[in-house]
């Protein structure tokens, strides 16, 4: 075991605030990291507060991680000390169910054992996340990030990346397919980046026209203003693919209208509450609703492989861990371009 | 052109009465058919009422037609007199448009031309049903009917069959498969029969017990109460493909925890009212919901080749012409099991 250092929260009211947690000693299949960066991930400050009911505290949020191996376990094959590592959402799955077997760890039927908040696979030890100096993780869980990249602005790619990515190739986008984007922020922008890397036709479909300049510097080919109705006639039929990463309340079927037959809209987001769907809306043109949850480890290995290859990072604001809890009251106000990350050398 | 005997629609508020309607002179490309029977498919109601608001009168309603060849154009290939013919839910289409190359004529971006209530392609021709004498058709729209089937029971192949045919090959369903079927009626029936001939395990879903001992004799393996909400739980994860052919409200959400992961369930009904969709229920597995319509002219053809190989028609009730008013009144009630065909020669 070794102690590190970290950001907790010791409840769903309490700021972030420096805490010491338990690593277990580098087993035989594990990895240990020293956390370089961590990014912010929405979901973090859901999770801290206890917004979805489900908060263990302490809580030590982030799954967004890279850093350098410190050291390795006698059977671990792809990591040497020196290297540059990355961990995302998950630290462990059943590894036999039929997802796992898929490369769908994220839908273990066992429930795999997310980065923080959770637990590892024996249900009872704590998972404690990225705001920290170090991380220990099987070899299985441990992604390859490469050297050409910003190492902070990677960072992102682990959740965000991996978020956008996975749909994007589900659906099979390529060379020419129109894709649209609902929504610039920490997804959105990274949506753009990789659709737009993948030789799609993107754009950016947006409440506020203050979105367009900043899109079009991310890669997208149009830009078009969702508050306006002509936009829902103008681009009727027009998209193979929707990424929506909106969590606010929004009318499916009016993007559903913008796919062409037998396109594909898939939520991100989660809105407050149910959203309405016309039947006819998907009838008509036996248009797909879908939804996507981050991804496989395999693919998030892909994704990063791919960013490498296209010079793909995420556009960040580094700042130290004493802000977190600030940076948290600015990503509520939509304050970020367009990530945080956390650099865990001022822990 | 030729006069033909038909039941007709003066109104919305109107009972069907006998008509007479002109049929135009066989064309070099055209089939004449005498119709032999026509299935009540339940949309005839909803347009001869105009519950759709887009009814056009005198309305001939009558979508799943069978009958033999009495003529032929000159440079028709496919059919000569005396051979069976059926006529479903499209007489013509663009031909020329991106869903029309993909044989998907009912989302002909020109708007196919329907075979009732609804006009030729050039825009001005009303197009009359099969509840008539005769109909003429260009060969492109006219699809081959095996002698090995039942002829009467064959016609609602021609809507109700196709209708459920077409998503279980978009769904790509294979042996062994797991396929919910809810609500069995028209559509529902032959989905059963569809799904099994195919080599699916099929599960009846439906609010009835009393449906049980009908949906085992009509194929399906398993029956589930829905109105028991036990069946959510033991069936979670179950499904690959659900088949959903529901009107009446009904929660998407519930059904959608049926899938298994990437599962896919297929509204064929239109509820009056959208239906709030929980956008977790489709992240959460990455599901799909989707819709279907039809099919086109080539899949429809392939259906009626499937049933005449596996030996299916649908159930039905045989009656006379002059009973259609007492019919769509027995339909509201769902007093049919599982579809009414009018006997045309009675005309």
């Amino acid at each position: 075991m070794s102690l590190a250092k970290a950001y907790a929260a010791a409840s769903a009211t309490s700021p972030l605030a420096p805490f010491q947690i338990e690593r277990r000693a580098v087993g035989p299949h594990d990895v240990q990291i020293e956390i370089a960066y961590c990014g912010i991930c929405h979901s973090d400050l859901h999770q801290v507060r206890n917004e979805w009911g489900n908060s263990m505290y302490p809580m030590v949020p982030g799954h967004e991680i890279v850093g350098h191996v410190t050291a390795v376990g006698a059977h671990v094959k792809g990591f040497k000390p020196g290297d540059l590592a990355g961990v995302g959402c998950m630290v462990d799955s059943c590894r036999t169910c039929p997802s796992c077997q898929r490369q769908l760890e994220q839908f273990c039927e066992k429930g795999c054992a997310w980065s923080y908040n959770s637990t590892e696979m024996d249900r009872k030890t704590p998972t404690f996340g990225g705001y920290s100096s170090s991380v220990v993780v099987d070899e299985a869980f441990t992604l390859k990030v490469s050297p050409k990249l910003d190492l902070a602005a990677a960072a992102p790619l682990l959740c965000a990346g991996i978020t956008t990515y996975s749909p994007l190739r589900q659906w099979k986008t390529k060379k020419g397919d129109k894709v649209g984007v609902v929504g610039l922020g920490g997804l959105g922008h990274m949506a753009v980046k990789l659709a737009a890397a993948m030789g799609a036709e993107v754009t950016m479909l947006s409440t506020s026209k203050s979105k367009e300049a900043d899109a079009r510097k991310l890669g997208a080919h149009h830009f078009a203003l969702t508050s306006d109705d002509a936009t829902f006639k103008q681009l009727a039929g027009h998209f193979d693919l929707i990424i929506d990463t909106i969590s606010a309340p929004h009318d499916y079927n009016k993007y559903l209208g913008l796919l062409r037959v037998e396109g594909a809209m898939v939520l991100l987001g989660v809105p407050p509450e149910p959203t309405p769907v016309a039947a006819i809306a998907l009838i008509g043109g036996r248009k797909i609703l879908t939804g996507s949850l981050i991804g496989g480890i395999q693919e998030t290995q892909e994704m990063l492989d791919f960013c490498a290859e296209h010079g793909i990072v995420s556009d960040i604001e580094l700042i130290p861990v004493q802000q977190v809890n600030e940076a948290y009251g600015r990503m509520l106000k939509n304050d970020v371009r367009y990530r945080f990350v956390l650099d865990m050398k001022t822990l």
